[in-house]
């Protein structure tokens, strides 16, 4: 392909291709080619470091904002490494006659949003360009922390008889972007999930040291994470389709627009692979956490049809769930 | 003021304002408020972190690209606290429809200048921008590094008496750029100085581990840099207008614009404040590495006119040299 397309920034398919064909052939080394949400380092102590850059539109949505989301969504990386976020970095690329207070509200909600997650913001940047060259702002945050002894937490590490828990309803926060939007405004009670997830994911390493796979499953969904860990892993997975709960108002606005919910991107929850005798205890911890109380477990992995998710409908039936191929909601983070 | 100006982002003094204002009454803790350009944090060892989003315009340009830059720019932020770089983050925001070969191209310069630099770029984001709504590729790096023992440099170290090192010509990348713009192309044989600092810095606390304030003149220039020394450390700074070489074709270009040069972008030069018993040993030591041949004793600081940068003309008189006020060039990193 000549171009890039809008796809290639899905978090599905094309993205894993554009990395993997145009990327990791260039910069391929021991840390990058993990494919992780965070890069674990050997440095004194096992430090994490991760990077993403948020260009939502709109700015403002029900349940958030993009301050809210640029912190959550740095520290959720760290968390899904294991580590205990510390520092972030914050860099800002501004469209020149952005309100200021409009800039005002985001900060503050980055301030809010790194206090209730124990996090500071220790460096920063801001660049404004040229009206029509950026649309308003967009948002990197980095973030750096410290990976427990004993904890080993990556995509390649499913087996088979782990036990797959999903941290609660799905779709959420792609759901209350898309009825945001110029020409979608729904009337609906929905709110973007976005939470900061570290506290949860250090209640469930107090239960279970030994968790092997978390992510959380932003761009592409809950279908492109449990792939991810299909392949990285080369183990099957089997889910149950009734287990994942989606809300009322996510079914039907999905049914309107003919979306699968699995694929619509989640801001506040994750999935966790685990040993299949530490599921239950891990679940139990993980329901009195404020962020997991609508935690099951979905399904398990296992040995056959190695890299591939397959999922049994309601009816009885089964059918393969693949990656996101398209892009149905861009820039939704 | 209601609305984010152009030269909010240059780096200047209404960015300062900004950052003063708008952000550091929000997020406030001990390293932010350093205004230095790496938070060194205690994490077993000392560790640097930074990052830098990269909106220049044009993409390709003589003596590097988005991509060069966006690694030298971290590299250097990193080298500016003593910090031998280690490992960047590298987060695109891509527009639909962007060639691939042009992507190709800057990710082989990333790796090319990371390689000379001697880093890691150990995780990554993508994120992908219908057309009309980014100006074709944006990076944010995003850096940690170790800062050796005994090392402790700071805009807010430089005390009377210090010598100040500049370890080049200026003007060059900022020249460049503007040469380069739409409607601007000059012929010559003018190159951006674009380049990876921390070999210099090295061999430089290689001779004194004491130097006292190291920074990269990059937006806002040379000037901006001292008045950021002059204030950080309250005190004074005397610099000679005769030390600091202009090459000649920035030198014309400048004249031409009705540029002054010490406001000019630079982007492989550094200003350093060193005790004066160690500055010719450390001049001495940058003129044997390649990117501090052009090394100079450009001035001293002093006692009087505290937060005040004076420069003696090359016609004997004497002028307050400010920061930068507006922004003449935008997007030049």
């Amino acid at each position: 392909m000549d171009r890039i397309l809008l796809a290639h920034g899905s978090g599905g398919k094309l993205s894993h291709e554009l990395i993997k064909k145009n990327f990791l052939t260039r910069l391929r080394n021991q840390w990058l080619e993990k494919l992780d949400d965070s890069a674990v380092l050997e440095m004194g102590g096992q430090i994490a470091f991760t990077t993403d850059s948020y260009v939502i539109s709109p700015l403002f949505f029900p349940g958030g904002d993009i301050g809210k989301l640029a912190v959550c969504g740095t520290v959720n990386d760290l968390a899904m490494s294991g580590a205990t976020p510390l520092y972030l970095s914050l860099s800002l690329i501004l469209e020149e006659g952005f309100l200021v207070m409009d800039l005002e509200k985001i900060v503050d909600s980055i301030e809010q949003t790194a206090q209730e997650a124990v996090v500071q913001i220790v460096t920063g940047d801001t660049k404004v360009v040229q009206q029509g060259f950026v649309d308003k702002l967009f948002i990197n945050t980095s973030g750096i922390g410290i990976v427990p002894e004993g904890v080993n937490i990556s995509g390649s590490r499913a087996q088979p008889g782990d036990r797959i828990i999903l941290s609660g309803t799905i779709g959420e926060h792609g759901m209350t972007i898309m009825s945001q939007r110029e020409g979608l405004k729904f009337s609906s009670q929905m709110e973007s999930d976005c939470a900061p997830l570290n506290s949860l994911v250090t209640d469930m390493l107090k239960v279970c040291r030994d968790i092997h796979c978390l992510r959380d499953p932003t761009r592409g969904g809950v279908a492109t994470t449990l792939n991810e860990f299909a392949n990285q892993s080369k183990v099957g997975i089997l889910v149950e389709e009734e287990a994942i709960i989606v809300s009322p108002p996510v079914q039907a606005m999905c049914e309107l627009l003919g979306l699968d919910p699995i694929y619509i991107a989640n801001e506040g929850k994750l999935i966790a692979i685990v040993p299949h005798d530490e599921a239950d205890g891990i679940l139990k911890k993980m329901k009195q956490n404020k962020y997991g109380t609508g935690a099951v477990i979905i399904g398990r992995v296992v040995a056959e049809h190695p890299g591939t998710v397959v999922m049994k409908t309601k009816l009885g039936t089964s059918r393969i769930v693949g990656m996101l191929a398209g892009d149905p909601l861009p820039r939704i983070c």
